[in-house]
């Protein structure tokens, strides 16, 4: 794909300084740009890059005023991040997500329904009494279990298993081998000390707008649901367990683990590595810092919490601060006891 | 599937009281059941519920008194719980695991042989020399290495896969995405700083009622095997390393990590993203608390450990506590040896 | 496979001391090998096994004296261990690697160009336009997508996923399950609270000789790349986030996470669980201990460090022995301040 800059120009709705026939095929940073591609300015203090850059072009705002001479094309645009982020969007659209139709073979249940305008990848699975809406991609290797619901305009990327009674919303993007709704882990202990299997027949439900990462895992409710609410955005290789519940808009970084039955807020925000213990339940607007661990509820909202376990970050940083020196406060204590033992000789 | 309470009364051996033609369709939790569900009352600290719930029968014990009216109808029985057990079982077999037959395309290399009873999903694989018992269920999307023995009644969930020689026993559970057998992480450092992989020849063996979680790793043995005792339950993403051995009927929750050559004895619970360092062993019944890192081999058993590294959880207990006062102390500690230095004015 | 004694002994180039028509047919550690088994003894202190060993022929060095009888045939070669290892990779290639050929159905777009001696699985996936070089196997159930490059030798194992523009140098090792090159965690709040994904087209380049561990994730770059150079091997369960830069020959262990645009020098090693936070560098040879979390850069090479955060390994053992003891000192502390408070007593 190659355009001028003219084009790119009338695309964003900007005014081009210098060649406006200039050809663009990839959009990069400013300090990384090479020839033909496009970049964009629009923090002051990157402002030497623009001097510098080997961009073909870059998009900046109209008041930004040259200090020196620029090799680039310019394309002058009230909000150039607004502007480049479309591109990149229209960019991403059309390399990688552009994809429709049916590669063969393919398996498609009888009973199963799915919208117009979608793409169903080779090796794509889709099982009975499936219903899917419109636009949905499906990626190769992708399997949807019996009876799953899939709205409009979502993505099942490769190899994700989404299994049997899954409800997912509009919008969702589940990452390449993810795993939703297979059993929990559940198992009754038995007076011989070995366990059974306790049958795990709730589902899970995504609300809108969720996105699912890379090999993380979602499992089913024992009964009732396992619940993301809409917005929710969950990091590769994060477990979420049966019957838990997160709120609207939580941001869930990589490798977090969330315990059976654990309520977590809207708008909270776990960072990487973090666990959080089953059956407790985690206020709005918490955030949680990397590899902390948290073992009680919560109720005051907009909390800060590190740790393990986990208390308010500024507490424990002034602990873990002391924590390095805790040699040397020995020491003192041991001095101190020394010359206590010793107080004739003060 | 709809029944009515007296068929399911007759089913699980119990009494009608109420309508025993009123028809149930799906199972519940007494405090989350809608019309059409059957929940049960086990545990007198829910019979609240009872009085309240908008189920349409509910198992109860044949002694428990009615203290206020009950719009449910109720199946008494003698073990309320065993009893909604063995419906949540019948139902899960049923609506998930019923599978049998085999989807096209699919693969069988011609010198595997397989049982009957058995399902094969589309795209599913099973290579050479392949020896698989009866009621096997292979999900879509499985992979069966060369010279794979699986026992009866195991299932391998959506892509799985299972590498060459694996050995897996009765009744075992490999859920969505688990990768057995691959090899492990043996690299020989190089003179000139770089590592050359040391080649894995072994394999992983899986005794009866073993159950992997989805998403796990569980690495072939350099040479022998890697091997999981019967009964034993790990959970999704958990990584099992090289020449590991775990004990019979020990429970293993997410994320948590196992070392090349360590050994986990029986009757243990790791609990999630706990670290075990490799070439050490864990007693039998020992537990290890979440996010715990375990370094030292311990001989004695039924230990509960704690924290980095870890410990007696009573003893860390009481070191976190102080933790958390660390800055107070260390004031404390200033104040004292202030008051030191000046002891004249005493 | 069935080999005698001789046989194996010209393979190597060494001298039979025994029966030389003795077969073997597996390889295995000297404790543990039985009849028809192959070991070595590179290591002295491994001595005793050379007199109780089940197996049917040991390689040992030419100088090596016996001081008891030997019942297994010897093969005396120069370097036991290296001659042991070829015979390892001869064995793993044999029976593991040496697929070779198409298996059907599988999926290779038109205008994709794969080179010769290479294996493509049933049911794997190769995309448009990608260029894949010669003796490249490329295991059931793999998805490649558009525009990837592969290079010479590597292995593609089941079901790891690639994506789009990824390219891959020669004699890598993705294993299974292993997704490259999804969309990173890129999402930019929005006033509501919200989060809108922010488009991710870069790329992951992987040069050449790097191993990608199962179910590992390894994010492509918003713009740009995200590059792991040449001999760094990761484990399993790994998570790379986008535009990370891992240096040469680092070995990453399994479970470890790197946030967004960290880089990590040369010849390092990450132990298994350890966390690097986002925008940070890590200097050349850099050592991080297990479930260690590092917050900041570190300029300094050849440190080691541990906890978290992370800093020297010494100073940090210190610290955690004196944790250990924390009730013991505020019990001490506080006696002090009694004494301190009633100095009149003393």
């Amino acid at each position: 794909m190659k355009f001028t800059v003219g084009q790119i120009a009338q695309v964003v709705g900007g005014a081009v300084e210098g060649d406006a026939d200039a050809t663009v095929s990839s959009l990069a940073k400013i300090e990384e740009a090479g020839p033909g591609a496009l970049a964009f300015l629009a923090n002051a203090k990157y402002e030497q890059f623009l001097y510098t850059t080997r961009a073909t072009a870059v998009i900046v705002s109209p008041e930004l005023p040259l200090r020196q001479a620029v090799a680039a094309s310019l394309i002058r645009v009230a909000d150039p991040y607004s502007a480049f982020t479309k591109l990149l969007e229209f960019y991403a659209q059309a390399t990688r997500m552009g994809k429709r139709g049916v590669e063969q073979p393919s398996f498609l249940a009888e009973s199963a329904t799915i919208g117009p305008g979608h793409y169903r990848g080779a090796f794509s699975y889709v099982g009975e009494n499936c219903v899917i809406g419109e636009n949905v991609l499906i990626f190769p290797h992708a399997y949807i279990g019996d009876r799953v619901r899939i709205g409009a305009n979502s993505i099942i990327h490769a190899g994700a298993k989404i299994y049997a009674d899954t409800v997912i919303g509009e919008r969702c993007v589940i990452k390449a081998g993810a795993v939703v709704g297979t059993d929990g882990f559940g198992f009754a202990p038995q007076p011989d000390g070995s366990y059974r299997a306790i049958p795990q027949i709730g589902n899970v439900v995504l609300e809108d707008d969720v996105s699912i990462g890379a090999n993380a895992t979602v499992d089913c409710a024992t009964m009732g649901s396992t619940l993301i609410r809409r917005g929710t955005k969950i990091d590769n290789l994060v477990q979420i367990a049966h019957n838990v519940e997160v709120g609207q808009h939580t941001v869930i970084a990589a490798q977090t683990g969330i315990s059976g039955s654990a309520k977590v807020g809207d708008y909270c925000v776990l960072a990487g590595q973090v666990g959080i213990v089953g059956h407790i339940a985690l206020a709005n607007r918490t955030t949680i810092t990397a590899q902390s661990g948290v073992q009680k509820s919560t109720k005051e909202e907009g909390q800060v919490l590190q740790g393990y376990p986990a208390f308010g970050l500024k507490e424990n940083q002034r602990a873990t601060a002391v924590y390095r020196r805790l040699p040397e406060l020995e020491r003192r204590l041991v001095a101190l006891e020394k010359s206590q033992s010793a107080p004739d000789k003060s």
